[in-house]
C-alpha cells in the first residue's frame, strides 16, 4: 500500500501517473476489508478505476460528487483521507459501509437508498447558480438504479434545465441481481455499438472550445483523436431525447481514457450524461464470476473465495415455504424489487418462471403491479426488505388499501439490521403500515411462525403484511406455545407484564427462564388491529413493560398504551422502543443502544 | 340528449356511426353538470371522442380500461349505463368523479392518484396470460402523469413483457398546469413529426395479419390506407427503445381515424403505445383558452364561463406570505409537483422565475430536490396537496430528515377534502409525517396563523411542516388569542377538556360560547413533537375529549393520550377521529359522519 499511504487527499493524485498501481492497491485493500467486515465488495472492485479519474479531474472540493446508493464508496474514502480508518468499516463508531455526511467532507450526501442521486445534483447544481459558486454537479449512478422511477424524475427534471450537473452512469448490467426491464435491454442496446463520440458532437466541442478556450484547442484535439476510435451517425438515444448531451460508452477500467473524457467536459456548464461500461467485481476472480454472491458478503476466504454460510435465516424459510405454498395453489405470484436472492426467491423464480417477477429496484411499480394482479385473480406476494418498502407507502393506500383487494406483503429485514447503517434500518414499517386501514400485520419470533402465518394468511381476506427480521432466529424457550395465535401469555407474576413482539421476545424468554415467577409475558403475534382480548388481559396487570424493535411513535406500544388507558388502566407503563436513526454497528451493539436486549430489558423492568 | 339516452351500454355504440353528434351530446353534458357540481372540465371535454373510440373497439366487459388517474371519465361513465345519474357526480351517494371499483363493472380500478395505470393494466394483462383469459389491458395516461416515476417503472417492466397491453398516451401538453420537464419537450418533437405509422411496421403489420388472420388482409389494408397518411423513415421513439409497438401521433378528436388504429392493433396480443393529440377543454371556448382554470372547478357559468370567485382561502394565504418572505429573504426557493395554482404559487413563479421550479407530477423527485438545493445553502418550500406528500414518504425519511437539514413542506389540502373522493382526502399526513425523528409539525387554524408560523419556522433549524385545510377558515372566535404558541388553553370548567387542532377548533369554540363554564379547551398549534406542558395542563381535567380530523391510528390523539397514560391520568379518555377511507360528499358531511362538526361533538361531550 505505498502508493494509497500517501494519498491524504486527491489533490494527492494531481502527480501520480501509475494508475495501475494505484487500481490494484485498492482492490487488494477492498477485498480485504471486505473479507474481515463484510460489505459490498463486487460494486466497490467494479468502480476503482472510475473514482481515480473522477477525482483526478473533480477531485477539488467545489465538486459536489454524489454516489448514488452509495455502496460502492469504498475506494473513494480511500483516496479522499480516509485510508488510514478504512479496516474500521462498517464497525462500531467506524466508517459507514456508505456515503456519509459528516464523516467527511467529501460526502455530500448520506446515502443508502437508490435512485436519488440526480434529483440530489441537481438540487446542489441549482443552488450554486443560485449563490454564485463555481463547481459541477456530480452524480454516479448505477444502471440498476436507472430503473427506480424517482431516478427518471431526476432525468426529466435535469434534461430540461440548463444547470452545470454531471451524470455518470456506471452501468454494469447488474443492480444487485442481474438486471431487468425495457431500460436494461436498451442499455445493452447502445452499449454494442461501435460508438465512442457522435462527429457532429465532437466537431460541435472542438468549435465550442475554439471559441471560448482557443489555446486550449491543440491540448483537446489531441484527445479528441484518442476519444474517437470510432464516429458514426447513431439514432438519438434516450438522454438525448431527454436534453443531456451523451458521451459514450467509454470502458470504465480504462483510467486514461475516463480522464481524458471527463477533462473534455469539465467545463461545460451544462447536462451531461457519461455512459461508463464497468464489470462488477473487477479484479477479483470470484466476484467476477459470481457478482451477485459477492455484491454484499459476510466474511470470505480471500483465497478460495469461500463465503462464511449463512445460518438458516428467515429469507431461507420464507423461500422455501412460498415454494411449498405455489405447489399446491397455483394463484400465488411472486414479485421482488431487485432482490431475488437477499428475499430468498431465488428458488421460486427457477420453478415457477411464469408466477414470479423481478422489476427491478421499483417497490411502487412492484405494487401496484401486484395491485393489478389481484384486481385479476391472481394472489400475489411482494417480498421486500422493510426500509425499501417505504417507497411504496402511497401505493398501498391507493392502489391496495383502497381497493379492497388481497396482496400479500413479506417484509424482511424489520427491525434492526446492523452494520448497513441508517438507511436500512427496518424500523418504520410498523408505524406507517399500521395506519393504512384494512391490512393485517403479524410479527413472527421464529422460523416456524413464519411457515405458519404464510400459510394461513392465504385464506384470508384481507391485505397481509408479514413482517420478520434480518437474519437467524433468537433464543427459543421450549415451552413455547406452538400455535401461532394473535397473542398468547405466560403468567407466571400477576403484577409484571412484559409484552413484545418478533425476536425480542426471546429475551423477555430468558428473563422468564432466570427469574420465575417474578414476571409474566404477553407475546403478540399479530401486531395490528390489536386483539381486544389482549387489552383485557393485559390491564388486569399492574405494571406493564412494553418492548419494541421500532420506532416509537405511532408504533405499537403507544397503541396499546393508549386502549389500556380508554379502559381505564391506572398502573404503570413503560415502553422501551427507538426513537431516532442508528448508525452502523451489530444488530446487539443497537439492541443493547436502545436497551432491547436482555441486559436492557432487565434493567427497564428493575429486576 | 336523443343519442345518449338510448346509450345503455357500450354496446349500443355499435350500431352507431353519427359521433359527431353523440360527442357533442357528452360535452353538453359535461358542461351542463360540472356547471352545477363543480369538478373537472377541460380534462373531460378533451376525451369526449377517444372515450367513444375506445368503447366502440374496446367495450366489451373482457377488456379493462384503466383512466390514469380517472378524473376524466365522465364520458366513459354516460356510455357505460350511468348516464341517468350524471347528475348526481360528486355528491354525496352520488358517482364519483373518478373511476370506482364496486360503481360499475366497467370500472376496473378506483383512481386518483396519477402515474399508476401502466402498472395496474400490466398486472391485469399478466393474471389474464395466467388465467387463460381473453381481453386487453388499456391504460389510457396523460403526458403530465407520464412525468411521475411510477409511469416510467410501469412502462419499463411492460416494455420487455410481451403482455397483451395497450398503452395510450393522451397527449394534451397540459397536465394540470402547463406541462414540464424534458419529456414534456420531447413529446413535442415527436408530436410535431408528419408521421402517423412507420411503413417498416405497417408492412411488417400486413404480413403479420397475413399470417394468421389471412381473410381479414383485405379489409386491413383498405384502413391502412387510411392511417399511412405518411409514412417516413424515422428515428426511434422513447416508447420503441423501451419495447412498445408506438403508433401516432393520432388527432384525438377524430372519431373515425381513431377506431382505425384501435381496430388494426386490437388483435395484436403485445406492448403497444398509441400516441394521441387532444385538445383540453375542446368544445367548450373558455375552457379551451384557459384549461388551467377549468381544470377543476367550482360551480360556474355556462354562457359566461364566469366561475364563482373562491373566497379568501389557506393556499391564497400561502401564497401571498411566501412571496412577502421571499422579498427579504434571497435563499427561499418554491417548488410545486404540477400544482402552482392549486398551491397558491402563480404571484410567486411570476416574481422570483430563478427561485421557482414546477417538477411535474413528480413528489418524490420534488423532495429530494429540495434536499439538493437545502444542502447547497438554499432554504426550500416544497408546496404539495396532503395525499400527494404520501409519494415522498421514503425521500422524507431517508433525503431529508436523515440528512438533518432543513426543509419547509407546506402541506395544502391537509383533513378531508369533500368531493374529490377518496384518494384526495388528507388523512394520513399527521401519522406518517409525525413518525419520522426530527421533523416540527404545524397546524394553524386560521390564515393569520398560518402567516406567523411560515414566517417564524423559516429561522428555525428543523425541517418544518405546516399544514392547513382546503379553503377558507372557519368560525374565529373574537376572545382567540393571537399569538400562535404552541398550545392555548382556555380554561371555564375544570372538569371537561376539549383538545383538538387545526379548523375543527371553530367548532369547540362555538361549544364554549354557547356553553359558558361547561367546558375548557386546549387548542393545539404546534402538533408533533407534543409539548410536555400542554400534556401536564391537561392531566388535571378529569374527562378529556380529543377531536382529530385525521386517520386516529398513529395521530396525535392516540399520542396525547399514550403521554397522560404514562404520567398516570386515570380520568376519562375519549378519542373521534377517523378510521377508515371516506367517499365523496360535502366537507360538512365528512366531518358530520364522523362526528367532527358542532352537533357530533356535543353529542360526544354528552351536553
Amino acid at each position: 500500500m505505498e502508493i494509497l499511504k500517501k494519498i491524504k487527499s486527491p489533490d494527492d493524485l494531481q502527480n501520480l501517473n501509475n494508475f495501475e498501481d494505484l487500481a490494484s492497491e485498492i482492490r487488494d485493500k477492498i477485498i480485504e476489508v471486505v473479507s474481515c467486515n463484510g460489505g459490498h465488495l463486487a460494486s466497490n472492485l467494479g468502480v476503482v478505476e472510475l473514482t481515480i479519474a473522477i477525482l483526478k479531474v473533480f477531485g477539488g472540493i467545489e465538486n459536489n460528487i454524489i454516489w448514488d446508493v452509495g455502496h460502492q464508496c469504498y475506494a473513494y474514502k480511500m483516496l479522499t483521507g480516509r485510508f488510514s480508518n478504512i479496516d474500521s468499516l462498517r464497525k462500531n463508531c467506524g466508517l459507514s459501509g456508505f456515503s456519509c455526511r459528516g464523516e467527511s467532507q467529501y460526502d455530500h450526501f448520506t446515502t443508502g437508498h437508490s435512485s436519488n442521486s440526480i434529483s440530489v445534483a441537481l438540487g446542489i447544481a441549482r443552488s450554486k447558480k443560485i449563490l454564485r459558486q463555481y463547481g459541477k454537479a456530480i452524480a454516479i449512478i448505477g444502471d440498476g438504479a436507472m430503473t427506480g422511477g424517482l431516478a427518471f424524475e431526476g432525468l426529466n427534471n435535469a434534461g430540461k434545465s440548463d444547470e452545470n450537473l454531471l451524470v455518470i452512469l456506471n452501468d454494469n448490467d447488474m443492480s444487485i441481481s442481474k438486471n431487468v426491464g425495457a431500460i436494461a435491454k436498451y442499455f445493452n442496446h447502445i452499449r454494442t455499438q461501435p460508438i465512442y463520440l457522435n462527429t457532429k458532437r465532437a466537431a460541435k466541442e472542438i468549435l465550442y472550445r475554439n471559441s471560448t478556450l482557443g489555446k486550449k484547442l491543440k491540448y483537446f484535439l489531441s484527445k479528441l483523436k484518442i476519444l474517437i476510435k470510432s464516429a458514426v451517425i447513431h439514432e438519438s438515444t434516450i438522454f438525448e431525447n431527454l436534453g443531456f448531451a451523451y458521451y459514450g460508452p467509454i470502458n470504465g477500467h480504462n483510467v486514461s481514457e475516463l480522464i481524458n473524457v471527463f477533462s473534455v467536459i469539465k467545463d461545460m456548464p451544462k447536462p451531461i450524461l457519461v455512459h461508463v461500461i464497468t464489470k462488477k467485481g473487477s479484479g477479483y476472480e470470484f466476484a467476477e464470476k459470481n457478482p451477485d454472491i459477492f455484491h454484499a458478503v459476510t466474511k470470505f476466504n480471500i483465497k478460495t473465495g469461500e463465503i462464511t454460510a449463512s445460518e438458516k435465516n428467515f429469507s431461507k424459510v420464507f423461500g422455501e415455504t412460498i415454494v411449498e405454498i405455489a405447489k399446491q395453489n397455483s394463484k400465488i405470484f411472486a414479485i421482488t424489487a431487485a432482490m431475488p436472492d437477499g428475499v430468498g426467491l431465488s428458488k421460486f423464480s427457477k420453478i415457477f418462471p411464469d408466477r414470479f417477477v423481478d422489476v427491478g429496484i421499483a417497490e411502487a411499480h412492484a405494487t401496484t403491479f401486484a395491485a393489478g394482479l389481484a384486481i385479476g385473480g391472481i394472489l400475489p406476494v411482494f417480498s421486500v426488505y422493510s426500509s425499501f418498502l417505504q417507497r411504496a407507502f402511497d401505493q398501498i393506500i391507493h392502489d391496495v388499501a383502497m381497493q379492497r383487494i388481497k396482496v400479500i406483503f413479506s417484509v424482511d429485514r424489520s427491525g434492526l439490521v446492523g452494520s448497513d447503517g441508517e438507511s436500512h434500518q427496518g424500523i418504520f414499517d410498523v408505524p406507517f403500515l399500521c395506519t393504512i386501514p384494512g391490512i393485517e400485520i403479524y410479527s413472527p419470533s421464529y422460523f416456524f411462525e413464519l411457515e405458519h402465518v404464510l400459510k394461513e394468511s392465504i385464506n384470508s381476506q384481507n391485505s397481509t403484511v408479514i413482517r420478520y427480521p434480518k437474519g437467524a432466529e433468537f433464543f427459543k424457550p421450549n415451552w413455547l406455545n406452538q400455535n401461532f395465535c394473535d397473542f398468547d401469555i405466560y403468567i407466571q407474576n400477576k403484577d409484571n407484564l412484559i409484552i413484545t413482539y418478533g425476536r425480542i421476545f426471546s429475551f423477555s424468554a430468558q428473563i422468564l427462564d432466570k427469574f420465575p415467577n417474578k414476571i409474566s409475558i404477553m407475546k403478540l403475534n399479530k401486531i395490528s388491529p390489536l386483539s381486544q382480548e389482549a387489552i383485557e388481559n393485559a390491564i388486569k396487570f399492574k405494571n406493564i413493560f412494553f418492548f419494541e424493535e421500532s420506532i416509537k411513535s405511532g408504533g405499537i406500544g403507544e397503541k396499546f398504551g393508549f386502549e389500556l388507558l380508554k379502559l381505564g388502566f391506572s398502573g404503570h407503563f413503560v415502553l422501551t422502543a427507538l426513537d431516532d436513526f442508528i448508525k452502523n454497528c451489530e444488530v446487539e451493539e443497537q439492541l443493547e443502544f436502545f436497551s432491547l436486549d436482555f441486559k436492557g430489558m432487565i434493567n427497564k423492568i428493575g429486576l
